[in-house]
């Protein structure tokens, strides 16, 4: 080896066989191409395919929150104190999710998974006065997450790339203008990338606060459910959305039941609703809020039947609270009472509440006009109106105009998008019998050369003119496989979702094939076909529309024309 | 609000006061400036100033590798499984600074420090044969080490970032090259720097492996000593240099001794050295392997006499071996021995060795004719011939010609650079009276634009006219606080260490005045007094020479010709 050879890149496909890609799950469909390799559930290194895709992710979204929002980038540490953690009551609540550590004098830390807590304490150094707000901060980082069963690869892994932005107010209508501005940034985010998005209202949930969204990507291997309705097209999360009876207690069937219990074992709730249906946890715990204590926590069902056998024969509950959903009729078939002690003291009821989630096809609660139609579909980002949840506990104030500080309690909102999240999502969405198919915005590389080694001189040449312009510099990619055909190459190309492929071959030179891989997402392709209108003579342009869908429309132009056309094409992408 | 207010941004210094900056030490200097914040000891929030001055460098340190060196840019997760470190039996020794934890599963990880079982692990599932190599590959992110002493800001934190880069190779030709062009990268790297920066050979230490070199910054304040003959200029480190007696034996003053300890404390090892010099642990090491089992651990002193206290009544070793510095003579007053307990027999005695560091003003060992200067110096970057230290416990192989796999070990290298720790550094090295003083290539920002708000139609028409510039957009810095005075802009300007301020008024309009605050780094300001001659009328522009070195050099020219010629002063910069 010389000073000068090239050094090789060791995830360069070497050998490629394009019919495994249909049996792949896509998690195997990332891992058999290169981009990422799992070292254990839910943890992965990431190879530079992948690292092209997040940086190209994640340089959009610093774009879009720097200079389209006015937000300020800064990185918080990895290790977030228990201190601060305690002081909003999360260092237990969270507590089974966050990987927790001792350093060697005994402190304790967690890696950061949300930083609402930091970002408060950080920004109490800061904000003296009322005019020292409004301001948006944001960091983009690994976060980290002690998921039980972390699955679908990139989608819920325990490490994860993931965008996070705190507002900080001094009115709650400042908040709220942060909060659109910010859910507009998002729009913007999300239309570069040019894939459809939907935008739900969502339950605020743990996180606390008055209101927030959730931005989806619709696809039939999502975990969540979301409801749009027909006329009024008010979108929801399940969570969220109530599900309207068409008549109230005239389900006469069976009743299920599910348990809730408060954190000192004395009050019982009984959630009973049509079997059949499942319990809106969600709704549930808004039911309870209208009537009793809210610091009251729901367990699930198994932890409520594992504490009954073993507190079984001391068990005397003080408060039993039977909540009755309003399609239940008295007169239905009730499951018997799971404890033989109790008075009859002791039990209240709560009528008339919807605490089932709402299925496909029932009436809109918003409009009362239109249908619920539910779709499956995968959370990529999400935005929180927090008011003080977070600025009380940590007496985060301001000093107002008078010079006071009161209860001056600074308003803060908080906002996050999954970067490997909508990688995971996309390449699942998007995968064709090809294999991988990246919107033009992400795509690891922009184009690649397909030619044979025996081709080099032509493959370089092309190279040369394509790196000229500032759009495909650094965004070609190559293989330097030396016993690879060039049907191989192709489908590696395909495969890796390379919006465009240039095939260069003796026979054809001096025009190129340019196979364009990713299917155009506006309707129009206005501009190069105007373009093309203009050009097709000067440039040898001829253009081979697909004959069927599982075909890939074709280019053919002279070389010294290619870096332009490639560029209209892109464009349209 | 209206939805078009410009967001804050809460990190703009408010109330400046320039006569404090001196009194501060350069980490408080760096929290003053709001670059960092420091949350415990060692751990720090990057607020936006340094996230834009740690990306700078980044990206130079990234171009660098991917382009000069052809390295490949993958990122490891921050969890690293105990399991790859049991086999290099590293997860006991480097123990105690490393940051560990259990997951739910009770796995056991530790934050990352430094990657050689991580990347050796993952390269075994792409690397098969001799064909696959070389290729170096890295990262830049994130790593821990859980100091006892964290100190010096960003110089010694417990959480930092750094570059870690790993060289796989067939050959031990292969590596070296590998090595020796690694290390031109770097070159290639400081010098981009501008700053001056020193290469030494360095003991391999702890990492393993057979050649390693050093780069450092040479300042007062730093922590290593190097020494550089003054005729062959070759430069070591403390530990590597060994120290050239003027004549052997010819100590007869008072003894020092210093203790090491085998694993078993079946062994100890008595070294004796002239009162006064300082022990070289490092040759102290390289002396026993000479002749007894390198597996020998070494303590500290203060340990070793723990020990003996703790275990006094009992101790009785099977060997004790005298470790004689070559300047002792045995009539020299020797300490006592500590034990009552012991057997002639079992001692043993190595002389003729040199043991203890260099000292300034010493005779070159190398060359034996120039004499060795010291000088104080701070570590930024390392890069290390590893052999199979790592390869062989991981069982990497590949497989020869004659496709075989035998005992066909890779040979590695790692490379490492100090990313935060060069921040800190050159923060402190460049610190004047009035305040940091970054290198073009890092600093936050490029150019700042001076000007009340009252002309504020005057300093947004300059900073449109900069912002045409490829080489200043996104490299302007604008106050935007209310009540601060021209001259309070132009200090924090200068405090920031932005090397351009341009000084807008009405008074001098259509004129402005550029001052430089970078001292030039280059002899000869070749490019802009050059195209000054010539463009003096045509641009307006005239050259105030500083008067006295506090004084800092002024160019006032046309504000239509401010962009060219801040161009011009950058480049030599």
């Amino acid at each position: 080896m010389s000073g000068t050879t090239k050094l090789l890149n060791p995830f360069q496909i070497k050998h490629f066989n394009k019919s495994i890609l249909k049996q792949l799950s896509t998690p195997d469909l990332l891992e058999k191409l290169n981009f990422v390799k799992k070292t254990q559930s839910g943890l992965f290194q990431y190879l530079p395919l992948s690292v092209r895709t997040i940086n190209k992710l994640s340089n959009l979204i610093h774009t879009k929150l720097q200079n389209e929002l006015g937000a300020v980038h800064l990185e918080l540490g990895m290790l977030s104190p228990k201190k601060l953690w305690d002081k909003t009551d999360r260092w237990q609540k969270q507590g089974n999710e966050l990987f927790k550590l001792k350093d060697g004098k005994g402190n304790d830390f967690c890696l950061i998974a949300t930083c609402e807590e930091d970002i408060t304490d950080l920004m109490g150094n800061y904000i003296n006065s009322y005019k020292d707000m409004p301001f948006i901060v944001y960091q983009l980082n690994k976060k980290y997450r002690d998921e039980k069963r972390p699955r679908g690869g990139l989608l819920r892994g325990r490490e994860f790339v993931m965008m996070d932005a705190y507002s900080f107010a001094a009115t709650e209508r400042d908040s709220m203008d942060m909060f659109t501005r910010t859910n507009k940034a998002y729009d913007s985010i999300f239309q570069t990338l040019k894939v459809p998005y939907v935008k739900a209202w969502a339950d605020n949930g743990d996180m606390g606060g008055d209101l927030s969204r959730e931005f989806h990507f619709v696809d039939k291997t999502g975990e969540d459910t979301l409801f749009e309705c027909s006329d009024c097209h008010n979108t929801t999360t399940q969570e969220k959305t109530e599900s309207l009876p068409q008549k109230e207690g005239q389900e006469f069937g069976n009743v299920d039941v599910k348990y809730g219990l408060s954190k000192d074992h004395n009050t019982l709730i009984c959630y009973y609703f049509p079997e059949g249906r499942q319990l809106n946890w969600n709704l549930a715990v808004k039911a309870m809020d209208r009537d009793i204590d809210s610091n009251l926590k729901l367990l699930s069902n198994d932890k409520i039947l594992d504490i009954f056998q073993k507190e079984n024969e001391d068990i005397m509950f003080a408060n039993i609270i039977r909540v009755m959903d309003c399609r239940i009729n008295s007169r239905s078939n009730f499951p018997d009472f799971p404890f033989r002690n109790y008075l009859k003291n002791n039990f209240g009821q709560i009528d008339g509440v919807s605490i089932v989630d709402a299925v496909d096809r029932e009436k809109c609660t918003e409009c009362e006009g239109g249908v619920l139609n539910a779709s499956k579909s995968i959370e990529v980002g999400h935005t929180f109106v927090l008011g003080t949840k977070y600025s009380k506990p940590m007496n985060l104030k301001f000093m107002d105009k008078d010079n006071k500080l009161d209860d001056n309690y600074v308003q803060m909102g908080c906002y996050g998008i999954g970067v490997t999240r909508i990688i995971g999502s996309l390449a699942e969405m998007l995968r064709d019998p090809r294999g991988l198919n990246w919107p033009v915005a992400i795509a690891p590389y922009l184009v690649s050369i397909c030619g044979t080694e025996d081709n080099g001189v032509l493959t370089s040449q092309i190279k040369e003119k394509l790196n000229q312009s500032s759009i495909l510099k650094d965004n070609i990619y190559q293989s330097f496989e030396h016993n690879m055909s060039l049907g191989a190459r192709i489908n590696v190309s395909h495969a890796l979702g390379i919006p465009i492929a240039v095939i260069v071959g003796p026979k054809s030179w001096p025009n190129v094939e340019i196979e364009v891989r990713r299917k155009p997402t506006t309707v129009e392709k206005t501009q190069w076909k105007e373009i093309h209108k203009q050009k097709d003579q000067e440039y040898g342009w001829k253009v081979i529309e697909p004959s069927n869908p599982q075909h890939l429309e074709k280019h053919i132009v002279s070389q010294e024309h290619a870096q332009k056309v490639i560029e209209l094409l892109l464009h349209d992408l």
